[in-house]
């Protein structure tokens, strides 16, 4: 039997606002990307999702972002390779304060948002992300966009890394995503997202925008939380994939 | 021979500004309080100071403030019990992750400004703070004024405390520290704050603001480092109170 | 016919994260309490929310706050009179540059949260914040809790104020509000609501927990924005006002 | 007799922290640019600067910046051109407050840092920033790089222009500032930059790097207030100007 990861993005809450509905999610997911106060995500907040997360038996991860709360850390913003390291260090340390706090542990990290689409194409950025997460536990996985720089950078320091797919977004021929904007990038259809949530894991392939199907590592599947829906998609995924023989559970567990 | 700690606090630039004379002073304390990002201290300088502190052999501790960049942590702030339990343990956490990474840990935590004088009188803050420290790491050493709720709040616990003295501060006769404003109640003269220190390290014993002595507990004596001349006033501390046969130590030696 | 203003807290989103249902509530009232970045309300939601209500003739207030996103500015801060002062000018400064770029001006000032309910009992407070209000524009109407030292302190200053009052909130024999937390504070009840809004703008008079009634001065009544049902219970508001013959505009039309 | 502007960048202190010698600089320049609270600059500083500029009736100008306090203002970051329009009122708004309640008016505009580096260069920036200046008020002096995209944005919209040059940075054949990090981009010899401002006064020209001169543009010459001797620079800029016959005046008098 095969086995997949689901992973969510979680505490993405901030002081009176609330976003996402964790509860409903949990449930599903294997993974847990837990935002750490710089775009989302107070001490309260932080506090709480460890704790529902450890409650579902769902692996914890630092959702590390950009210092950019009122952009949610989706602009893509300069900083020095330096910066990069310090503020990955940053924010795993306080998640890992309440991971432990909770008698449990960070088992991995994954930039957000413009944080991670940058990384995905720097190479050095990549490398300052990776040194810190080594230098904070060289057991800690790094999850990044397949085929990425990101995942290249962790693996040549030789962390494990988490090749991550998407089962709700179309695939270029050469394996990146459709961006955004592009007609057909978003795959809004839950029982279309699923279909390639299935197709991944349990053949390794992707079908292509125009056409065609290509390989693809996928070792986590990404569940967008921001979907209005994204409960029942979270759980619709789950079955789906159970149901074609693929077991749910973490990267650390394997 | 004798022996007390030396604790000031560190890493208190942000950014583009800087604040405080971290190289001059280090080489004279045993405890560097070390801003965590909330009342100063962001992710580089974090980073820089752990370094230094360990060059210098100097115990990391956590100086965990309110969440108040512009007030600089001395603004009163009602929070809950919860709120002063999480952001706590962010804060902890925060500092450890750079400790980690520069092969060495956090050993003590120490509030700073207005949540230390809250926590000083508030029993059911200090106890939210101690548990923080508690559910991070038993071991850690609680700074707190002496003989406050604080301390208290610690010991009930079982967290190894450390009474913090003033070597530059008035005290009345019931051990409180005279209230900024009075005056007299900061010792400007460094003769004389290097004579109270000495007095407090060697006999236990400090004078009393309208004349005589009482006995005070001490266990960490706070070196200012906002004073223009905090260098100075840290090497001139360490050279008396070595004269006088008292080792500068941080407690984790003891 | 007589009159009333109806006003409510407007423009508390941030960012990723949205609140309230300005647009459900904008049609029903007179005065839109507009946040200007302190405790919600980024300069994109403020441009935006300025322009809704200009669009629905309502007038626009600066809702200012203590500095305090992460708690919403509803935690007690100690600031001084200078930094109420500072922070009362910038945030309508802001405010006022989105009402000048849309055609329109700011109309009123009412303080938000902790700043409002400290300023109700704290005469210097108050001071500080009606000489910043004075000082940027002397036609503005200062908002605050009816017959407390805001008010006071505007009206000593020559500022037009106006007397707020809560359809939804229990009062005391002396006028005060029903502290929240105590039974029957907040009158959940529509119906009940609204027939003291009518009550208060009809009589000027109101009922005292435990029994028999109290005059209450009245110049404007407040629309909870927070309740799920905000919207309704402000459509709700404004039509049985109207049926008692009781006319819906803001003050500055007085 | 020809005249011409000094501006510095003035306000730059936050909170606990000071930076930059207002008092020592404010005497001999014509123009200063106050930060706003989103790279520098918090209420109480604002406040303060704008009380110091006015006494020395020196016209006030909204140093606008990219919401980034940590990173001073200096990191390029992606945002689109409502929230440069939205971002850059906001400022303006919130500075004018201070100058209206002083009894004086906001005089100019210009952009900070990283945001004065992205709008030389993108025109559809420039145009949003350039509309929020229009928007409140038509008469205020957009300051942008000489020749740069922002100064044609602002020109396009009827907005008063001033094209800023430096007197310490080298410039290139294409009238472009020579990069920071090139071998002689910041001409720190005092003597050196003082003989440029005055033959870019003067002549309208300045030497090239490499060899030759060329035309310039100058509205007003940027006094760089984070060298260690701006108070003297500032001082030895403004004598050379006069001894050579040009007036210092800002452009509003003009």
């Amino acid at each position: 039997m095969s086995r997949i990861d689901l992973n969510c993005d979680m505490g993405e809450s901030f002081g009176a606002w609330t976003l996402g509905d964790d509860a409903g999610v949990m449930p599903w997911i294997s993974s847990a990307n837990i935002a750490c106060g710089f775009h989302a995500g107070d001490f309260s907040t932080m506090r709480q999702t460890v704790l529902l997360a450890k409650q579902h038996d769902v692996a914890i991860g630092a959702h590390v972002s950009l210092p950019d709360l009122q952009g949610f850390g989706r602009r893509a913003m300069k900083i020095s390779a330096n910066e990069a390291h310090a503020l990955t260090l940053y924010q795993i340390g306080a998640l890992a304060a309440f991971a432990r706090a909770a008698g449990t542990r960070v088992a991995h990290v994954k930039p957000h948002g413009a944080l991670y689409n940058m990384a995905a194409k720097d190479a050095a950025l990549s490398d300052a992300i990776a040194r810190a997460v080594r230098d904070f536990d060289a057991k800690l996985i790094l999850v990044g966009l397949a085929n990425s720089e990101l995942t290249k950078a962790g693996a040549a320091l030789g962390l494990p890394v988490a090749h991550e797919t998407f089962a709700d977004r179309s695939y270029e021929a050469d394996g990146t995503l459709t961006p955004r904007g592009t007609q057909g990038a978003v795959i809004e259809n839950i029982d279309a997202a699923v279909a390639q949530a299935v197709q991944i894991a349990t053949k390794g392939k992707v079908e292509i925008r125009g056409g065609g199907t290509r390989e693809l590592r996928a070792d986590t599947i990404c569940v967008h939380g921001d979907r209005p829906d994204a409960a029942l998609f979270a759980r619709r995924l789950r079955e789906a994939l159970e149901n074609a023989g693929v077991a749910i559970a973490n990267n650390a567990r394997a």
